[in-house]
């Protein structure tokens, strides 16, 4: 790992490359906001399938940048500073879990809890009703099967991933690290470890790639699986929750935290008032 | 979740228990140090004995403080504040995985990589060879089979901890949560959305508790099996690769964020020089 100004221009990058993110995420909000609520019949499909594929499209292009600028360390991408506390304690390799996905789809299409989905309904707000998984309660017993063998594999697959993690975090308490800190009286680091920790943080970056190489693929699996209409609502669905658990995770940990952290907050974000912006995946 | 002043009061507390616990460790280290300097034979074993069954207990009772201060929101203890990136990415529910224990009494007998643990000895220092795993080295080929055999249970235990945790993440991506920030377009919370965040952090609170217990169950059935002598080598190799890990992280995150971040970290330890106090667990 470089170290240095040119590793702070490097972590400044990276924030860069995460608020540049955030304001793509708002015009994607934005705009299928816009296409769901033009949208009258099929004959618009089209439209909102290019949508849909480009929406996609600027995931992975993230994906790759944020990559990129991991530089064979990707510790501040596993908890990053510009997230809550809540939202870091619900990271899975530096972003969502690809298994929530589909999850978003069973709360849309309420398959697993419809009586209780119509009780909150009706608690919550009358225009709920009309706003909420208009096309995806028209999801058939065929697309359902189908994400629901898709949910299995793509668990069986965090599995994996997560499993390769835990054995990376692991080897960090064996050679030569574990003998290196015991060996010494003084906590400085030599080379030895510096090189030890960088392959353990590349190993890392690596496998947060993966990571999002399987969140990639689970939204284009799902969107295979489903209508034009109904992956809009779906992506639509899935970037609301994580504008508003990144919004509501701020405003506890405010509550929680006092002035110092809301500040720091507050001047990450280069601003005053409240973020709209959205952090999707 | 309470909000406020009072949670302010309460997220101190955890900070200043945690630093409580620092200085904990480092008057153990000093102990084990001293201990295992002075052991002349088994008739010191009863000594030794003693000071690793307190120190095990102290472990516990930290373990119990911090279940209480978790106040059924433990987002804060996931990923710490006053902790590194690097140390943030190595947690496990909010500490060390368990397994990383028996990974350093393979790292001290050199079970697993002789070869390369002579080869690295040369290397780095010839001290080492005096300081390091002297007594370890001692292991017997029932002992080892008993660390064995208790590695693939924990791992397995890590396992379904990790599955749980999982799962409540995901929940969070379905009913009542997702529905609210789907049918929201500000991202303000409601009863609803509270009540459902305060019950996922209950469940994280809870996991972290099941969490700790494996870390001290598993400290406890290590000590079963090997001598006090080796129990004291262990404790003190275990304390002193986290204090290590802190302080490079520490170190990394300097070089890497740059001067804001790293006076935030020697603000927060209440001091400018380096801090040698210890953090294990």
């Amino acid at each position: 790992m470089a170290t240095g100004s040119s590793s702070y221009g490097i972590e400044q990058r990276r924030k860069g490359c995460y608020y540049e993110w955030m304001s793509l995420q708002a015009k994607h909000i934005l705009d299928l906001k816009e296409a769901l609520l033009n949208h009258h019949g099929s004959s618009d499909d089209h439209k909102l399938g290019e949508l849909v594929g480009k929406i996609l499209n600027d995931f992975k292009k993230y994906a790759e940048k944020r990559s990129e600028l991991s530089n064979r360390s990707c510790s501040s991408y596993l908890t990053p500073s510009w997230n809550s506390a809540l939202e870091n304690g619900l990271l899975w390799m530096g972003g969502c879990r690809p298994s929530s996905f589909v999850r978003v789809i069973y709360a849309l299409c309420g398959s697993q809890a419809e009586t209780q989905l119509s009780q909150y309904l009706l608690d919550i707000d009358e225009n709920v009703k009309v706003n909420h998984g208009v096309f995806m309660s028209d999801l058939t017993a065929t697309q359902l099967a189908k994400i629901n063998e898709l949910h299995m594999k793509v668990i069986e697959k965090e599995d994996k991933v997560t499993k390769k993690s835990a054995s990376l975090q692991e080897n960090v308490a064996d050679m030569p690290i574990a003998i290196a800190a015991y060996a010494m009286d003084l906590v400085d680091g030599n080379v030895v470890v510096k090189d030890a920790l960088d392959k353990h943080e590349e190993g890392m970056a690596a496998l947060m790639g993966e990571a999002d190489t399987l969140r990639f693929e689970t939204l284009r699996k799902i969107v295979e699986v489903i209508t034009p209409v109904q992956a809009a609502e779906f992506l639509l669905a899935g970037k609301r929750l994580h504008v508003s658990l990144h919004e509501w995770g701020r405003v506890r940990e405010e509550g929680s935290f006092g002035c110092a952290r809301a500040e720091d907050a507050t001047a990450a974000r280069g601003g005053t008032g409240r973020s709209k912006r959205s952090a999707t995946c």
